[in-house]
């Protein structure tokens, strides 16, 4: 169960103390913010200014559930992993203050391939820019050799003290609004589906994503790198026009029940309005998930605009009050109002 | 990648639902302290008190390299997870705060075996007794099914700013002190290993760890329920007297080294003075590891009472000038002084 060896450096491998050194040289030239000390003692240090709270959330992100080795290039694993802790921030209206990775790799991921990089470099790569874009310094975390690839992500924002954007605050005559358009994720990965099938792909490096042509890139960008809406959250926060938020993770027809389930409420989502993703299904924008846009109620008297940070904002229907028997998610189309199931992510089921 | 399901439940599982929703009934029960808004929502709100900032920390336990599901009871894989993080607190000097819990597991270990309780609940209780024990409620977390079980525990903790524990403020002439005894946790593993390794043990189910004979429950428990030293680490902090301190994880040898080089300073240790624990050896309780005491320094002139909160503390040795091309750390013994070669835990090496 112990390896009692501390040499760090084995044949092409980097060593836990060298991806440890790399690691902490990377974070080192990171922007501070909040965080007081970063890698190197036994905890770091996180410090809110006065009258903040800090928001924590946690994301793991494992091979063959969340990514895939041979359909995913190690940049897009590191981004998407980051990418779905800022948004759960961005759902609360948080800054970000820092990051800590929590990371378990085969070793063959850690060693350089001839003159192809380690896995490991790819997938730092993927992470360090979103989170340099988000001004959010890798802060700690830990490392271990394990027999399946897997990322914890550990976000922690800050927010002024009973500020945060809630998923409870959500009542009856409110309006629903999303960020972005839907269904982008789950087009985009079924697409990548496709290419990593292709016979004749891939025969001599079983374990290697396909290639993205060009012309595909746009379309697989929203499951490869998806955006999380940080300045919109925070924009959101900021005016206090929002009564409840969350960010789309498990898919609308899932996170809205949750937002009706916690606010106490239900919902009816007008179809004709949905903002689909161009090339995505109704069925990919209700259920797809990973889309990462945030979905926040506002009483209907509040003026909110049709872009935020230039990323658009579409009303798509309204809280309504809840009655035993009935479902929480209303869906009306041109053939009427149907009851929306749930039908987003979940494990062990 | 992504199951479409919603239904919470399989024949004798829990479903991620169900699961989720027992956690949170049984995180709702725990002590609250500074932890403002629990599971539920996107984050988690942690509102350290006018004057803090908060100590984060994160570590990742996998089967077969942490742990091993057929050595390792599942109450003592939940209390040993949760028990790293805490440990790491205890070395800032901090209160505990809110501990978040990533869990990804095969789906067997969520389902009840007849009348045998699922592998989780075991889990959960003991790492939940142990958060009982330190208020520390869960505050949020992950689920992911996965082939490997494995868990990664987040320990967010609050200090007065400024004041934390840091490895790097030993100097030269400091003594170093550590808490209770060192190597019984080594000692306890190799004992364990040869129990789950008595032949004719098991045979009819051979992913059960070995029961324990009562006899040996003493001599195993520093392995299998090691005490993190939260109210040593308090103690110190509130009154000053360590230069620096951090928690022996990875062995006297190795953690020792990491004291001296974010010191910039070098240390002697004297062997006749190690608490060496009963039943253990000395090269156990150089670098076995997994003990969780506090090693600390502290100027010659602090005066370090024998116990802390019934845990003895003992005189080690002591900091000295780092000079170059020498060990960071001398071991000196009876035949004269030696260099003490870090052997504790690698990854990746």
């Amino acid at each position: 169960m112990r390896s009692k060896r501390s040499d760090g450096q084995s044949a092409g491998g980097l060593g836990e103390l060298g991806l440890l050194r790399q690691i902490r040289s990377r974070a080192a030239q990171s922007s501070r913010g909040g965080l007081r000390l970063g890698i190197g003692d036994d905890c770091a240090l996180v410090a809110p200014r006065d009258g903040e709270e800090l928001a924590v959330t946690t994301d793991l992100s494992i091979a063959g559930r969340h990514f895939r080795l041979d359909w995913h290039a190690p940049e897009a694993v590191g981004h998407r992993a980051l990418a779905r802790g800022l948004s759960d921030l961005a759902a609360m209206g948080a800054r970000p203050v820092a990051a800590f990775l929590s990371l378990g790799l085969p070793r063959e991921l850690t060693q350089a391939a001839g003159r192809r990089p380690a896995w490991v470099q790819g997938f730092l790569d993927g992470l360090m820019a979103l989170a340099a874009a988000h001004k959010t310094p890798l802060a700690g975390g830990d490392l271990a050799e394990s027999p399946l690839a897997l990322a914890d992500i550990v976000l922690v924002g800050a927010v002024p003290r009973g500020k945060a954007l809630l998923r409870s605050g959500a009542r009856a005559g409110d309006l629903l609004y999303v960020t972005g358009a839907l269904g982008g994720a789950a087009a985009g990965l079924a697409r990548l589906a496709e290419l990593a099938g292709t016979p004749g792909r891939n025969q001599a490096r079983p374990a290697q994503p396909p290639r993205i042509p060009k012309k595909l890139a746009a379309l697989l960008a929203p499951h490869l790198y998806p955006q999380p809406r940080i300045a919109q959250g925070l924009w959101l926060r900021q005016r206090g026009l929002a009564s409840a938020a969350l960010d789309l993770s498990d898919g609308l027809s899932t996170d809205l029940a949750h937002l009706c389930q916690e606010s106490g409420a239900a919902a009816e989502v007008e179809a004709a309005r949905l903002p689909i993703h161009p090339g995505a299904t109704l069925a990919q924008a209700l259920n797809g998930g990973e889309d990462y846009e945030l979905l926040f109620a506002a009483p209907a008297s509040a003026r909110i605009p049709r872009s935020i940070g230039g990323v658009a904002v579409t009303m798509i229907g309204r809280m309504v009050k809840a009655r035993s028997g009935q479902a929480a998610v209303t869906l009306v189309t041109a053939h009427g109002p149907q009851a929306l199931q749930a039908r987003g992510w979940e494990h062990f089921s």
